[in-house]
């Protein structure tokens, strides 16, 4: 059987949950590998989901006064120099241009791995008053760091983000910026994608290279692996005495700006695949799917079929539901394996039965239960199911990351939890480096956030045992 | 003068056009200059109408079945060196990546000059049957060519675009979708941009590198110079048999594929910038323009003033408006020079006597003229208004470039009038690559196209005196 021969052709998730990533991301047409080592090609059906994402998220930005703009794509290594911790951070991984045609460039020039020092360079040109704060900027481009071992999605040397940079004229309000940029993406993270996160802070360890402060949301994959699933960062002031960035404020006075970054990337895309995914392929929330419904004829030769099919398909469009009509030339079982495949939220199945009994059978992606409706009903009730199923994957989502969240209270519950559980541990922690260090180590894990939802699950640190400042959340991560 | 003092701080485009041209730029603030030579930051006013140009075309795009993906910026050297003539139209002008980290590559990269050569690797692994095909591909990003003079959005080393890529199982099927995209271009530039524009085909020696036919849309210029202001390929079968792309057609033939690429330029905003500018600063057409009407209260500190403006910001919004409402601290003088820079196509002004008698006036931003119009038919009026802005500014456009076309029957007068009235001109050709050469030599200009729309201004080459075979529209060109 075709249908069943697709389904065999992915590995299951319980066999080799890295196979079964792979396989949905080649199978489902999300991306491909190319001659071009450590990058991809996202393919249609992967990049409509992008699409959707920057459409959504982009009008979140400009809803709080975020402008868009486009910086070039290449930094004078001079340019990256210019602040410390930034630089050390990022040199090792950039890659670097040094010739321009057949001559060698005088200076060579790194492709932006990230643009802090872009948009510094920038302002110190155009700002001189209090009167041209702040700056709410953003990007939406591809990005450049030389990894080692690459992932479709999840890790590879070129990926497309948008990176948002802003500057203030107090560190009161870089900082308010910094955290609502955070509860943007978590909130998009939970209307949209259906992926519950934890909102916390990243350790100094963690941090990002240059930041003062950095603030992530973090979500549990289907395996138990954590996810950095979008991070915002708060400078201070220090890119911008780097640069020179000043502003003569209202009491006539010179003063550096305070700046924030954030971002968001295509690694996204694997969030949703490791969250909602199962073993006949991608399940795609409603919210962002490019295709909602699938309208699929059954024996569509026979006579009413296909035009009762496409009846559906104009009223479904016409309701505003992203819609597909399947009428190519295969059998149903394969279009359906295919659908799921690529994981199309809702099917419609109309046979002759169906046709002459005036009613349609709607089969859910996310837990393939069937429902037969009339078809005067059947726009009404298809919305009513898109609905539904967002608001289920959202609700299992969240019960298997908290049936996968688990607290230590001592060192040696916390090593079992982390090598026989997969999930997050929370523990409590003293707030030194060694002790992360310890951590990483013995177990593979690192701190994913200190999460704004304090805790108390102990007193003292799970891993030296000195008394503990706060409760963090542990976990393997991607 | 506030207002006065802005408007003289840009050259007049009569005084020196390339100066007006980059004062626009520069104070309608759409980019600026930044520290990586030969690239541009496009600030937030020039992102929003790229934004629009965008979101156009895109739809556009898709309503003829184009799929979007996003291919990796990076070329391997052997990649680009498959096909002969577009290794040598593009090696002398494309980036150089040679380190990745602190390791020498094995073999460098280019920073894509453009992607056929992706597109035919990926097409390589994806294409086996006739089943396959076609395949109608976009990318939205940007690009990268060495040059050694740079201008604000007509040549920049990296600039964006977006490139479409189809491969098709026939040669007059790919020609058919040659042109089908070069009329999108052309229908999107005088529908959106109200920038008229001449369809044709590129001579041989202008053609795209490695292409059998390139088919070009060109505009002319306020100052009488040419803009290339979109391109479409035809390529045959000459890079999919380099690349080996190749299908099992329905007679169990194994035969190559045939291909097309087709791309359009934020140089478009140049070309806005050049066909509607006037010496107070932008013009932008109502329908490409982030803002279409600003409201500016005059005397705002009056009872009632701000209140009505914000009620007109309301309705205007509400009829779906592209609507700014200026109530910032400064004189009304100010803000109508600096809404004039920016080129914002209509002005609603409202003062306290206007107030009174339950009026505003609207200034078109073109034409300057004035209407005093009631506020209870306000919303509208502005409606109407901008449907005619736009219409009056292609009629505008079109008769400058009617009038700044001429013809010529012999080398005299076609050496005469280029040098003396800039603008296209119209004469006979041959052919032969000399005769293009020798009038590039002695007058600077070039082929334009061998426009569609043919029209005998003689018999014989003006160049050769021959016979001649097509009428050809020739001009300098940016």
């Amino acid at each position: 059987m075709a249908e069943k021969k697709m389904v065999e052709a992915i590995t299951s998730m319980e066999e080799d949950f890295a196979q079964w990533y792979t396989d949905v991301v080649i199978k489902a047409e999300l991306c491909d590998y190319t001659s071009v080592k450590g990058c991809m090609v996202i393919k249609p059906a992967g990049y409509a989901i992008w699409e959707n994402i920057q459409k959504n998220l982009d009008q979140r930005f400009k809803e709080t006064g975020v402008e868009n703009v486009y910086l070039p794509m290449f930094i004078p290594e001079s340019l990256l120099q210019k602040e410390k911790d930034h630089v050390e951070g990022f040199a090792p991984e950039v890659a670097w241009v040094t010739y321009g045609g057949a001559d060698k460039l005088q200076e060579r020039l790194c492709v932006r791995p990230t643009s802090e020092t872009l948009f510094c360079d920038l302002w110190q040109r155009e700002v001189h008053s209090y009167r041209d704060l702040p700056k709410v900027y953003n990007q939406w481009c591809s990005v450049v760091r030389w990894e080692k071992t690459t992932r479709p999605f999840l890790r590879s040397r070129e990926f497309l983000w948008q990176e948002g940079h802003t500057i203030h004229a107090t560190a009161e309000e870089a900082e308010a910026r910094t955290i609502q940029m955070l509860n943007v993406y978590a909130d998009f993270c939970e209307q949209e994608l259906a992926i519950p996160v934890i909102r916390g802070q990243k350790t100094d360890k963690e941090k990002f290279a240059g930041a003062v402060a950095t603030y992530t949301i973090e979500s549990l994959m289907h395996d138990g692996q954590a996810l950095q699933s979008g991070t915002s960062h708060n400078f201070g002031s220090g890119f911008a005495s780097a640069f020179g960035v000043e502003f003569t404020d209202k009491d006539n006075q010179l003063k550096p700006v305070y700046e924030t970054s954030w971002g968001i990337t295509t690694r996204m895309i694997g969030a949703i695949i490791m969250v909602h995914g199962d073993n006949s392929g991608l399940v795609l929330p409603p919210r962002i799917a490019p295709v909602q419904v699938c309208v699929i004829p059954v024996q569509q030769h026979r006579e009413g079929v296909l035009e009762a099919c496409g009846t559906i398909f104009d009223e479904l469009k016409q309701a505003g539901v992203r819609v597909k009509l399947d009428d190519r030339d295969n059998r149903p079982g394969w279009k359906f394996a295919e659908a799921e495949m690529r994981g199309i939220p809702l099917r419609v199945e109309l046979g002759p039965k169906d046709l002459a009994n005036g009613q349609a059978v709607l089969v859910r992606r996310d837990n393939r239960e069937k429902t037969v409706v009339a078809l005067d009903e059947l726009a009404a009730k298809v919305r009513e199911l898109l609905t539904t199923i967002q608001a289920d994957m959202l609700e299992r989502a969240r019960a298997h990351r908290d049936a996968h969240t688990y607290a230590a209270k001592n060192y040696e519950e916390f090593v079992d939890t982390i090598n026989v559980k997969p999930g997050f541990v929370k523990a409590m922690w003293c707030g030194c480096r060694e002790c992360e260090d310890k951590i990483k180590e013995d177990t593979g894990a690192t701190s994913r956030c200190i999460p704004f939802d304090q805790e108390k699950v102990g007193d003292t640190c799970v891993c030296c045992g000195k008394p503990a400042k706060k409760m963090v959340y542990w976990g393997r991560a991607y």
